[in-house]
């Protein structure tokens, strides 16, 4: 059995969630929180770095979470998540690249960092005062998800891949600080809206961390 | 023929640049300023960033540095760089991501935003005041290397991958800034003079930008 180490608010363990549940592989979770890393936890990963997996039995550690999805993507055979060309491939992975990259930076850390690490780390007040920034940021994207799903069935291209998952796994937690605003962006709401009612969206949506409650829509399954 | 997108400080670009040459897929260069990225540019990629390719004659875009290399992976039978296990091949992508990630938070980006972007964009002086965090910082990861080659003969195997090159290109441009000091280092030191003395790495050590004269050790192959 495997098992993956994360917490419920990293972006980067919510894809490989997604990932393995739309895939039917069977994992049990263990909780790594940013600020308390335990020393086993830095002797299976070195960089200390969520999500990682570990299957005891075999031995085998896995980390970095393309490097986790890339893994199961070559050693499993049921519901492939990057399927096409090699070109469609590349357009799949382009996508993830750039929400694990620019949309984390832009937007997703700012929120996780101002709103519960800084605040857990230093007792301090929960910082807002990121938010317009990380709204104003996240509309730009929002619209290019838009201009995306202008000619495609899903973000990279006619069936469901692990774009989709890892672009909705950032926006997610994005959308649990309240840095997430809907509204003009109706596709890109209808879009996560579909993807939100998948069951493998569930567990995910139920986690609370922090004393930090999401807006009333974070999990609502008709917003 | 492939045309790629790129400047000659981007160590992403450079990333793509030593693939090409190691697998001896032909291509041809065209700068893209970080500070002054033509429309065109936008046009064929949406997000602006460095490195992208282009096949004009094929109608084919590739963009992002690690969905440009597994592109070629893909399609491209000589000299393949991610050979091994799903096991071996998920330990250089976890690699990859490390210092893609990283290390070029904690070193490559602000060097090249302190010393050559900010300063090319306003006019500035080239602040070297980030340059002692950059080396103690770049210190941990050169510590890093030197454990994977205790027992290793290229960072994630027996064979050159993917990985090596990507350290190595993160590297060659935070010690073009003179942010690396390779003293106490002598493993990670061998391992990438035998790097450095590789063809392919010879037109990149070449290339100047800024002004700058990086210090007298980066291009001297014995150093």
């Amino acid at each position: 059995m495997w098992r993956l180490y994360q917490f419920a608010l990293c972006p980067f363990s919510r894809k490989v969630r997604l990932v393995l549940s739309e895939r039917k592989i069977p994992y049990e979770l263990c909780q790594v929180l940013p600020w308390r890393r335990p020393p086993d936890f830095r002797q299976l990963n070195r960089t200390g770095r969520t999500p990682a997996m570990h299957d005891a039995e075999r031995g085998i550690v896995l980390a970095d979470s393309r490097a986790i999805c890339e893994y199961f993507e070559e050693t499993f055979v049921g519901y492939p998540m990057m399927i096409g060309s090699a070109e469609q491939r590349a357009e799949i992975r382009r996508l993830v690249a750039w929400f694990d990259e620019q949309f984390y930076a832009d937007v997703t850390w700012p929120l996780l960092r101002g709103r519960l690490i800084v605040p857990v780390m230093t007792g301090g007040n929960r910082n807002t005062g990121m938010l317009p920034a990380a709204r104003r940021k996240a509309d730009a994207y929002l619209d290019e998800i838009g201009f995306l799903l202008g000619n495609r069935m899903w973000l990279a291209g006619p069936t469901l891949s692990i774009a989709d998952l890892a672009v909705a796994a950032q926006i997610s937690v994005a959308d649990y600080f309240g840095g997430i605003d809907w509204s003009g962006h109706e596709q890109a709401k209808t879009w996560y809206s579909v993807l939100r009612s998948r069951p493998s969206f569930q567990p995910i949506l139920a986690a609370r961390m922090g004393g930090i409650e999401p807006p009333p829509h974070y999990s609502a399954i008709d917003a």
